[in-house]
């Protein structure tokens, strides 16, 4: 972690999936529910692994710009014959697709975001459209000050257009934004346009069965166990 | 007001400057707060008359999309010599341009918000940006479920866009979203692209001197005295 004294920042801004709540957790129960015999940890395992491609996709010009409902539903369409789902009516594909919508905040959640709300303008930033965002937040009561998604800025993290609009947003400089996440590559592509770093442990996010390696980054300037500990560091 | 039975709304979308927040009152009081010679009414009133104005330049295309910050900055650099405040200096006018980032809600604000907010999805609908309506939020208290811009769809009110634009992010038909909004002409608009509309009466608009005629126009689907009123008639 660095350790020369940077500025308080005026705006957190989190990464969503796996940084705030447990997709993988919440997809394998859904899909669960839907259908007991499916193997809900390797489906929810292989519809998160096709988010990243997909994205590729887009910002790649071969599809033009497409919210990730949909992005989640291109995925899903083309699990359901492995997965032994090709017998769901389209209600219930619709309905599973929004299981992205109804993902649960891990437990340090909302007790952490209203201490760091005390001190800062908390917003997302996140690759997941304002609708699935807004949702989750009402469901999951996250007391988000402002929903900043890719599709406010038309582009996809890692894109630079992504963590620069936060401070344009809120018209302040990089150095007072901070990027709070789960994932060292988008912590980096942040770090690379200026913006503080604070990497969240998630340990379960890809389930119990797969521990992740949560080990720091130097380059970082905060590494936390949770959102609990981040204010704890932060004076909140 | 339409008698016939219109199905609840998921969402209330909400105009901001002069429904929620009273920006007479607050510019007024900010300008007079720099300098006490100013006309505080007169200075209030003429800052808002550039505001229509200044989004036509935008939407006829002999200016690029613009922030409303950066809009409100053009229209105070243009009323400096006409009030007397050539002398102040950029960071007086930068905060003086902020002043529409702490303007007060009216007293029913909170209370009505938090009582609709429990059985609806509340989002803004202003042509304010993101930021400006955020940091008003923060200040004010209120619990909005997703802040919406013409920011969001690089239109302002009344380009169909905007009202067309919360059906599209939340996913519902349009006859699912009511507009509230202080104004006949941006209900008439929401109402020409399907949405449900409520005028609330604001009387003090701009400001005590200038009593507003809130007479009901039957076309809206609702019309309330405030949003205590509209939740009661909502059942919230």
């Amino acid at each position: 972690m660095n350790t020369s004294p940077s500025p308080a920042p005026r705006v957190l801004a989190f990464d969503v999936f796996g940084t705030v709540v447990d997709w993988h957790g919440g997809i394998a129960r859904e899909v669960q529910a839907l259908r007991p015999a499916v193997d809900g940890n390797a489906f929810a395992l292989a519809w998160r692994a096709g988010y990243q491609p997909a994205m590729r996709r887009v910002m790649s010009g071969e599809l033009g710009w497409t919210l990730i409902d949909d992005l989640h539903r291109l995925i899903l369409d083309g699990l359901l014959v492995q997965f032994g789902l090709q017998d769901l009516s389209e209600a219930e594909l619709r309905h599973l697709n929004k299981a992205w919508h109804r993902l649960d905040p891990w437990p340090d959640v909302v007790r952490g975001l209203t201490r760091l709300k005390s001190r800062h303008t908390l917003c997302t930033l996140s690759n997941g459209n304002i609708g699935l965002l807004a949702g989750m937040a009402k469901r999951g009561g996250l007391p988000w000050d402002c929903i900043l998604s890719a599709e406010v800025f038309r582009a996809y993290k890692p894109d630079p257009a992504t963590y620069l609009g936060v401070a344009k947003v809120f018209d302040v400089a990089p150095s007072e934004v901070m990027l709070v996440a789960a994932h060292h590559d988008d912590l980096a592509a942040a770090r690379g346009c200026g913006l503080q770093t604070a990497y969240i442990e998630r340990p379960a996010e890809f389930g119990a069965g797969q521990p992740k390696d949560v080990s720091p980054c130097p380059a970082n300037t905060r590494h936390a166990s949770d959102f609990l500990a981040l204010a704890d560091q932060l004076g909140c």
